[in-house]
């Protein structure tokens, strides 16, 4: 609704977006990072063996209500961006260094997998909010790609750290029934992610008395 | 852009939605469904406990570019509606009868579960994209409740399906490292998902040699 | 353009929407409400015997952004929800109990109405913007309905209201002419609605000199 | 979506909006009209003394998709544009001849009227959705508008023959209830708008045993 | 997402488009200007021989977040309204007075011009986004255009003033090869439109050593 | 309002955006492209020695609907990428070879220009619609930079050729005025750009007779 309106990250002022400086405050700079986006990233401190280098909103400031970020991905040999969405935007990437096995997952009922091996200079396209991946399948070479996606600041749900990692955790029972699984199993997975001391509890809030057998094994 | 865009279901013309039907064909009928939302639905056909009757376009063609849908949702006792996302719509629940375990789960880095216990007449709002769900914790009771959608098409992705029963299966070399797993897990886990013949592999396709420890584990 | 803004209902900051609270201070409170739809509204206190309750931004600060909300509408017996339009939502609505006489009427210059009688567990869909209304055409029994709405602060305009009972009236010349009727019955019509002294008279204000027999009838 | 989209009157496609022209086909003419903006319209055919030339997407196939339109309005003395809404747009309207009493009402439950007297060259704004009108009070001479509308197909809803002049009408017992009068006044007011005869009505489909007193003055 | 949302333009908070006012203290007056589009302007102040009065949300704070405007464009005999864009509207203008020559051109990679000549009374509309101009070819007789434009406020880029002058200018390299004419011609044509004594620049700020043949052109 | 919308490019119905193909023909290499991003384009083709390579909707069928695109761009030493807008999308920016001075002029009236010199990794931001251009200050060596746009069609409006070189071209009357030079100046100029032959002239379209001086120099 103007030429720009860039992100005020001073403000306290909390709208949908960033509340934006002064007109006359905004400089080139506003709209500049030294992102050194040519530049490795060190991917050994990742668990799952990559980085994002996202420029969002909030490290760009000229970027609010523009629509558009810019992401380079750094994986180490074997390493993957696992299984996230995007709630708020579209994806496009591509392979700058190496080979990437890539994917997104269709909504139910048909849960239909997309999938396609790049090889640099390939290009892929991952469409808003659907669960996608990439993985390195080399095990000796890094591979990096570049990525605009649709959104100042696109977000990301990463599946595994949302489900088995939320804080407080999400009650076993509950995940238990969605993985068709045994809640030790789940008790063990959230284990993994959760690095979390929880003190108010579900089970001293709610009113309802279960069964035994159902008490027995309830957590939450 | 007009007062009404009726979905033609018969068109063999795609579009971002639906085609309209002719205007001049369109009648009350259009916009009308005995649903029979009174009804108890029957959830023993379910393994999570849970049947969602959604009333999105498919289903009423005149709900097409209306940006609204209504679900009703029966659980059984301990059942659920698991994790899961809705791409294209935020979500309003009010529970009709019974009890409901409710919470969704913010973007990273934070990953926090927002949750509450409802009871008969308490509503409670899903933000657009994000990971949630409902769990009847009562044993002995059904639940149902009734919820309203921003989209005459919302989408769902239930979590554990996709991850696990996606068709064909994502290599489990990626969902071993994004669930910090080993791959039997996975394997197992992708079995209780898995009813899905696939002739094309990623293995017959991927060009790279893979180490010797790496070739043994691969599958993908 | 985040997971959620919370309206903040204490900020001195007017925007198109709400101002956001600060998303440290968000918690589950803030998307839930001890509603109780499941309660019997008391419609004796309507004079056209129907209590809309409309959990919108303004109820739960969680829907702010969202783009829903949810209402539940009880009815007297004979009690209706009179014409009255939505100029920011469509909505879908089901019959809890009883039955309803619905319907909405299209655009210049059919003007044509689409309308149904619906029995418990219909559903009818209402398109944004266009005048629609629901009656209990039982003189015995109360009726309810839960309506979703595709705006989480639809608005609502009551045509006999903004129309005959504006604050300050709308001249008695606009509105016989509109309706083709005498201002004397214009002047009744208002009547019923106009609960209101207003000091400040558009006759006073206007400048040209009317003719003897506009002068005659001139209030405005 | 691209430079343009020109209507397609010819297809037999319906979309939200139109179908757009084969672009290699689109010439100036799509864009232009020779609608002789500059001459008075005979304001003697209508009743309420106003005659509405609104170039829409209908009228230049160029407006599909680019969310404008304008519109002259001529009123004989003592004339007036009814009350009535735009569905899908906002307005700013000037006056190039001629003095008008303009107002717009707000939603529920201000229904605050807001009014000027507009002489020549004055410019006044109605924003979309609401209930608007424009009166010529000169008893002697006409006036002429123009006025700038928010999308390529505005919509009307002229509230008076939208309510009392529906095809079919609207029950009498609604409209009874809704404007607080007797449903013979409702009656006379419909038949002034009413040039439709009808078959279908709702009494032949109402499956409900009415009282005897509402059975008495049922018409629907 | 409310009726209206008045600009507040006293407010030292920025957001995209403006903050409202409190709506209690929201008057008719906002939506109102006393704009005299009916007196002639004076296109002698005007190199071009043109005056646009752009009647935005910055005349009009009712305006704010409605999504159109309006203007009076008044032409000098031979004037011009010249080569511009509008990044945030489209344009639909009628002839009050007088002649017109208009026209606008596609983007890339065909460039087509769209264009008519104008009588009085005629309409022609310029998409979104693409250059397009206004010239009164007549020596002898100024002309009058009315136009809507579809954003509270749709900017207005003057090819020929952001090209050539700029603050600071863009440097004659750029320039030069753009239009494939000499670093001459460039600074000849950035003196006309170039009244700004700039500080710093380019030259003193690169750090790559030009070549010699370069080095003694550059002036950027 | 579906997952995706991939471009059906053989059908002959037009929309705003692309029909879709079949969702059930829909395959991973509709989302995929070997654009060979990582090789270098010969920009000895191009004029002003740069060579776009762009991915939109029109390269990639799936990104119909999705709201972004991507783009290589290759500089020759000294070589630009000339001044121009994308009337339907911002830019994001980041150099993978060389340097690059960049910049881009904000609407009327201040028309300032923001401007950087980027090196490798470095990031940059260009708002919608606005112009902009790249330049490499380097006389002997090629740059490279691979950018995000926020539409899968952002369309692209090379000022110079727009202006100068459209088809048929602008009467030299108006860019004479509008850039402030003599006829024979645009007349150089659009030489340049100028490869077509037009036919249907504006002299012999236009009724009003212009006065001799004008006579003399009319070629419109």
């Amino acid at each position: 609704l103007q030429d720009f309106c860039v992100a005020d990250n001073s403000s306290h002022v909390f709208v949908n977006g960033f509340v934006c400086k002064d007109p006359k405050e905004v400089t080139a700079e506003d709209f500049f990072l030294a992102a050194k986006l040519d530049m490795p990233r060190d991917t050994k401190m990742s668990k799952v063996g990559s980085i994002v280098t996202l420029l969002n909103v909030m490290r760009i400031p000229g970027l609010n209500t523009l629509g558009i970020s810019l992401a380079r991905i750094d994986y180490a040999p074997l390493g993957e961006n696992p299984p996230h969405t995007h709630p708020r935007a579209s994806e496009i990437l591509t392979v700058l260094e190496g080979t990437l096995y890539v994917g997104f997952v269709t909504s139910n009922p048909d849960n239909k997998l997309f999938w396609k091996v790049l090889n640099k200079g390939d290009v892929f396209v991952f469409p808003q909010g659907l669960i996608h991946f990439q993985f390195n399948p080399n095990p000796y070479k890094p591979a990096v790609a570049i990525a605009g996606l649709s959104s100042q600041n696109p977000g990301a749900i990463t599946i595994a750290n949302a489900v088995f990692g939320s804080k407080p955790p999400i009650s076993d029972d509950v995940l238990a029934k969605a993985f068709q699984v045994e809640k030790k199993t789940v008790d063990w997975l959230q284990a993994q992610f959760w690095f979390y001391a929880h003190e108010t509890t579900l089970e001293s809030y709610l009113q309802i008395k279960p069964s035994s057998s159902y008490e027995n094994k309830a957590r939450f």
